[in-house]
C-alpha cells in the first residue's frame, strides 16, 4: 500500500469509526439585539433604545486574514463566524462526525462591571436564545448555562432554573481578573453540585496576564500568556479549599492549553510542603486535586516535538485529564484528524477525542 | 564501601573539587538608615528626619518559622538575614567553596511609583554602600548595579558611573508590574550593552500575577504563580524586538524557576507562526532568542520526579541555559550539594553549578 493510500485510509477511518466529542464550540449571537425578545423590561429597552454595545472588546488590531475568526467560517452576510447553524453543521458536525459538540458561546456578561442586574438578565436571555436557536435544532449540541458570576446568588438561581434541561451540561464561567476560588463565588459551585452539572471556564476578552495591568502591548503576547489566568484559577480553587467543600465538583478548562500543567503541579506541590500551614483546609497534595477534579481541553495544541509532547502528557499523570476541542469557529481551530501528537497511542487518542468527555459529561 | 561512606565522599568531592558559582545571593541592608551616609541632601533628610519606610512590603502573613528568611541565617541581633558578612562567609562561601557569589540585594527602588528622583538617589547610595560593605570585603563577591528603572536615562547614567568597577557584573531590574520590553526602557539596555554588562531580573515584593490585581489571597498562591511575571518579561523582550536592537544583550532570570520554559517556548513559537505580522521586527523563532539570550537560575528547583526533571531540562534545548543559585539567605534556599536532580550527568551538573555562569559572566 502506498503512503498516500495509507493516509487516506487513516483519515477515513478516523472520520468514520472514531467518534468525537468536541468540548469547545462557539455558537455565536448574530447581534446582541437578537436577545431583545428574550428580555423583560426595563432591560429590553437598554438594548433596543439605549445603544448598549455588547460585552466583547479587545484592545488589539488583528493581523490575521479573518481577525479572530476562521476565514471560511464566516457566513459572508456580515454575521459573525459561528452564528450560522447550517454552516457549523456542514463544517464541523458532519465533516468530522462529531458525536457531541459542547456549545460555549462567547457572550459572557460575567465580565460586566456595573449593573449586574442587567448582566443577570442578559445571561438568562442568552440561555433562552441558545436553547431555541441551537439546542432545539440538533441533539448533538450540549449547552452551557451562562450566568452573571458577579452576583453569585442570582447565578445560582439561573442554574436551578435551567439545570433540568436535558441538553444543559455545564455552567460557563469566563476568566477575567477575579479568582473563582474566593468564597464569594461558592454559591455558584453549590448550585452546580446540587444539580449534578460541571463547571467550565473559558478565556474571555477580559482575561488578564501578569503585567501591564493585564494587557501587554501586542496580541501575540496576550494570547501567548493567556494560560497564566488558567494557572491562577487552578491554584485559587485548590488553596481556597473548593474541592474539600464541594467534593464532587469537576472543572473543565477551555482554551488555555495544557502543556504548562506539569510545571504548575510541581511548583504548587513543592510550595505546599513548606507553606501548607497557611491553608490548613487543603488536605491533600495539590496535584491530587488537579488530577481528580480538573480536565483541560487540548486546544490550542502546540506543534512541538511529538516525542516531547508525549512526555508532557505522561507527566500529567492521568490519561483522563485531556479532552479534545476544536474551538470552532476561531482562527486557531484544531482539526480532530490532525492536531493530536502522532506519538500518542491509538487508545489514548480515543480517550482524548471521545471517552474522557463521554465519561465526565455523562453522555 | 558502605552507603554512608559513599555519601560522605560524594559530598566532600563536591565541596572540594566542584567549584560553584552562586548567581543569586542577597546581601541585605541592616536598615535603610544605613544608606544615609551615601546620600546627598535633600534625600538624606528624607530618611533621617521624614520617616521613610523602605521599599519592602508584601500583603501576607508569613507562616514559616523564619518568615521569608532562612531560620539559621538570622544574625540574632535584630538585623535581617543576609546582612552579616561573617555569617554569610561561614554559611555559604566557605561551607560550599563558592568560587563567586553574585550579590543581588533586595532593596529595589525601581518599584517606587512616585518621586523617582529620590529612587535614583537611593539606587546610587545603595550601590556605594554595596561596594564599601560587600565587594571590598571579599573578592569572591560580584555586584549588581541597582538603578531606578522608572527613569531610564538616569538609570543609564548610573550604569555608566559604575560599570568600570571590576566586581560589577550586571544591572539588576526587579520584576514589578511593568514590561521591560517597552521601548521606554531601552536606554537601560543600551547602557548595559555599551558597558559590556548583563541584565539580571529578579522577583520583588511588587511582582504581580495574572488575577486579583496581581496579589492573590494567599502567599502560597502568589509564590507559586511568580513565574508568570517572568514569562511575561521573556515574551515582552522578544516581541518588542529587544534582541534585534541589542544583539549582544544577555538576560539572567533570577528566582523564577525554569520548568515552565518549554511550555512557553512552544506556545510562543506556535503563535509566532500565525501572528508574526503583528511584530515584523521579530526576525527569528522566539525560542531561538530564548536559547541565545536568556539564562535562568535554577532556584527554587522543584523536587519533582528526577526522570521528568531531566526531560524538561532536555526540552529547553541548550545546556548553557541554566545557572545555579542558592537564594541565600531565604526560606527556600537550594543547597549546592543536594538540589540538582540526581538524573543529570556529572558534566551537565558541572555546567549548571559553574561553567555556564563562568562563561556568561566572563569570570
Amino acid at each position: 500500500m502506498s503512503t498516500k493510500q495509507t493516509q487516506v485510509i487513516e483519515k477515513n477511518s478516523l472520520s468514520i469509526r472514531q467518534p468525537i466529542i468536541d468540548v469547545d464550540v462557539h455558537e455565536m449571537l448574530p447581534h446582541h439585539h437578537d436577545l431583545a425578545p428574550y428580555l423583560e423590561q426595563p432591560w429590553k429597552r437598554w438594548l433596543t433604545e439605549c445603544g448598549w454595545n455588547g460585552t466583547r472588546q479587545l484592545p488589539y488590531v488583528q493581523h490575521l486574514p479573518g481577525g479572530v475568526e476562521k476565514m471560511d467560517a464566516k457566513p459572508g452576510d456580515g454575521r459573525p463566524a459561528g452564528s450560522d447553524y447550517k454552516l457549523m453543521k456542514e463544517q464541523l458536525l458532519d465533516k468530522y462526525d462529531v458525536e457531541h459538540a459542547i456549545l460555549t458561546g462567547l457572550f459572557y456578561p460575567s465580565t460586566m462591571k456595573a449593573q449586574y442586574e442587567f448582566a443577570t438578565a442578559l445571561a438568562s436571555a442568552y440561555n433562552d436564545w441558545q436553547i431555541e436557536n441551537w439546542l432545539d435544532k440538533d441533539s448533538r449540541f450540549k449547552g452551557s448555562i451562562h450566568v452573571a458570576a458577579q452576583d453569585p446568588h442570582s447565578a445560582a438561581r439561573e442554574i436551578d432554573r435551567l439545570a433540568s434541561h436535558p441538553q444543559m451540561v455545564q455552567v460557563l464561567l469566563p476568566i477575567a481578573s477575579f479568582s473563582y476560588g474566593d468564597p464569594f463565588y461558592h454559591p455558584i459551585f453549590e448550585a452546580v453540585e446540587r444539580n449534578g452539572l460541571l463547571i467550565a471556564m473559558h478565556q474571555s476578552t477580559h482575561t488578564t496576564t501578569a503585567l501591564d495591568n493585564g494587557y501587554p502591548r501586542f496580541f501575540i503576547d496576550w494570547h501567548t500568556l493567556l494560560p497564566q489566568a488558567f494557572m491562577s484559577q487552578v491554584v485559587s480553587l485548590i488553596t481556597n479549599g473548593v474541592f474539600e467543600k464541594f467534593p464532587s465538583l469537576k472543572v473543565i478548562m477551555l482554551e488555555g492549553g495544557f502543556v504548562w500543567l506539569p510545571a504548575l503541579m510541581w511548583r504548587l506541590d513543592y510550595n505546599y510542603k513548606s507553606l501548607r500551614q497557611e491553608v490548613p483546609w487543603v488536605k491533600r497534595m495539590p496535584s491530587e486535586y488537579i488530577k481528580e477534579h480538573f480536565h483541560f481541553a487540548t486546544q490550542p495544541i502546540e506543534d512541538a516535538d511529538p516525542k516531547e509532547m508525549k512526555q508532557v502528557i505522561e507527566m500529567i499523570g492521568n490519561e483522563k485529564t485531556l479532552l479534545f476541542a476544536t474551538d470552532y469557529p476561531h482562527w486557531d481551530f484544531d482539526s480532530p484528524t490532525r492536531s493530536l501528537p502522532t506519538t500518542l497511542s491509538k487508545e489514548l487518542k480515543r480517550k482524548i477525542l471521545f471517552e474522557n468527555a463521554k465519561e465526565v459529561y455523562g453522555l
